[in-house]
């Protein structure tokens, strides 16, 4: 397509699609998309063997790497240090986890619930994961929450690598343009993971507008695209193209679990909640009996980040593995992050799927539109 | 345009404008569009006037009429009287609202505070307000709350008069096509007034996936649309047109008040709140020290529908009244049902020139469509 962000990025369709998952990075780039791929879930060793797979695996084709790095963890020292981590995560929290999870026949000891491993979030982590992502041919990088961090422009421009930024507020996507980065992801409220409180349709233009007179960056939108037509429909509004996570996850190459892929499919859209009770902060999951346990009125409260998901990561992989293991009750707890358009998924298909039927759809629409014009 | 929606009401441009006020009515009609009054903030001898007045200065356009009928009015007996529902509103929110009244300089005595007239939504007034419609040559009647009462859909029949319903949820979407409704407005969660919680990206593809099937009766898209690119955007989505409020508020035909549009051309589109402190029900309104109040610790709770109305709406005429008089501590609580676009609204226009931007951007909209897919 002929506009600004397919030739700053070097892909054919602007369809942007992040995943945990290097394998629909490379199919998403293949098919002439643009794979993104989630690089805070990795530690800088298993960074570097997802890239190094890529770079032998996506055909030349670009993709980019997305890092989350929050502005602000509150009086987290840089260097605390995993021990100290743990002793935060308070007993109320750690034995509320163990009975809820017991209820749900999982035995878990208290002492083994809490993650023992630096959350990729803390300290110089992220500056590690940037070393590791700058090492590769990568085409793209973007900070998922807050304000890019200097070093990351800083970096960026060095390897002339163009710097995107998730906005969930006009105001957030003013200082983002302020602080330098070269493009905009607008995230609504109704997409899966850490959002804000504005939806979509309302946030694209309000940005679109909001940066026009600072510096015009090209704005990609986010939150609930799950078609082509949908993608048609945000850069009719003026977005250069759509970010998408959700879809990518009810595929056979993506990381989620056959459980997880079953709920997704039998889901509505209102089967999503908004909740500080996986990361502390608000991001958007598939709602399951652990969020109302942990907003009900026997709840000891969520924790501030991260070590409400120092809690929460363990506990979802035990329940996982339970329903692996053929716990039928824990299947009640089963949740990831997914967005609002889990209410269009109708079945499991593949990336290569996806990206033909997004392309088809976004013709038909237009055409659509030029039919009901008469043009 | 060319599409079902128009030939069936008869309209040039499928935007829809959904208002309190007739000249807004008018005006939209007269310019392409199809104004819609919302019949219930009257009285059958005032929506008599209304109607009549629209017959003298349409023009011979097609109009319609919004009446809200809930499904579910709780253990409230039909012929429940003023009086009787006076006395379901209790002294601690009388108190609470004299006494929150009183902190922004506003003095009412408790007794005065409680709506004096039977509300519209009560009883058989909903039927009253049907048979003044349908003595008129309304060419569209809808119901904005729950499924469409039999009634409504008979007398509709009668008349030859197309029925639409506004729909939060694809299963009320089921329902109401069940009912047999003619159209469907799906109403994402940015909208203003009483909404659900989806947003309307999502909503209108799962809104028309979910009835393509039963009866694929045309679907209009609503909830946060203020201009021709999101029109165009919504309607490459599949909607057949757009139906509006919020921006027909910030017109001086509107019945806001200037204190009221100030704030919507001050607001952000992440100043509003999805509240039930002014119906009971939850609706989307201009966040104000009003709901900080009713949802603050302090709080006695809010009321259901429709006590709260009865407390909310002579709150808000006193409000009102004391901000022009010149009462600046009260300008805080100020409020209106506005939905998430208010942060898209720059200045005050008329209706007119409200109408013909958004022709102008929806042809520019589809003419960038085609231009990025090199057609």
């Amino acid at each position: 397509m002929n506009n600004e962000i397919c030739r700053m990025l070097g892909c054919e369709f602007p369809l942007f699609a992040f995943s945990h998952c290097r394998d629909v990075v490379a199919e998403v780039s293949k098919a002439g998309g643009f794979g993104v791929l989630g690089g805070s879930s990795f530690t800088p060793e298993t960074l570097e063997e997802e890239l190094t797979w890529l770079d032998e695996h996506i055909d030349g084709k670009p993709y980019g790497v997305d890092i989350l790095i929050p502005e602000n963890m509150g009086d987290l020292a840089s260097d605390v240090s995993i021990e100290e981590l743990q002793s935060m995560v308070p007993g109320a929290q750690r034995r509320f986890t163990v009975d809820l999870l017991r209820t749900y026949g999982i035995e878990v000891p208290e002492d083994e619930l809490v993650q023992a491993e630096l959350p990729g979030i803390i300290g110089d982590v992220g500056e590690q994961l940037m070393d590791v992502a700058f090492r590769h041919p990568i085409k793209m990088i973007a900070n998922a929450l807050g304000i890019a961090p200097p070093s990351m422009i800083s970096r960026a421009r060095e390897h002339s690598v163009p710097v995107g930024a998730l906005v969930g507020a006009k105001e957030h996507a003013i200082r983002q343009v302020n602080a330098g980065v070269d493009f905009l992801v607008a995230q609504g409220t109704e997409a899966a993971g850490h959002c804000g409180e504005v939806s979509t349709l309302v946030l694209v233009p309000e940005v679109i507008d909001a940066i026009k007179d600072i510096r015009p960056v090209p704005v990609l939108a986010a939150g609930g695209i799950m078609n082509g037509r949908q993608m048609a429909g945000c850069m009719a509004m003026g977005a250069q193209g759509a970010w998408t996570g959700t879809i990518w996850l009810a595929t056979p190459e993506a990381e989620t679990s056959e459980a997880i892929r079953e709920k997704m499919v039998a889901a509505s859209s209102r089967d999503t909640i908004r909740s500080t009770a996986r990361t502390g902060k608000p991001s958007r999951q598939l709602h399951s009996a652990w969020h109302d346990a942990w907003h009900g009125p026997d709840s000891p409260g969520t924790l501030p980040m991260p070590m409400m998901s120092m809690l929460a990561l363990p506990s979802f992989e035990r329940i996982d593995r339970a329903v692996e293991n053929g716990n039928e009750k824990a299947h009640d707890l089963v949740s990831y992050w997914v967005g609002q358009g889990v209410g269009l998924v109708g079945s499991v298909k593949s990336c290569r799927t996806i990206m033909h039927e997004f392309k088809e759809e976004f013709g038909d629409s237009v055409i659509s539109m030029n039919d009901v014009l008469g043009i």
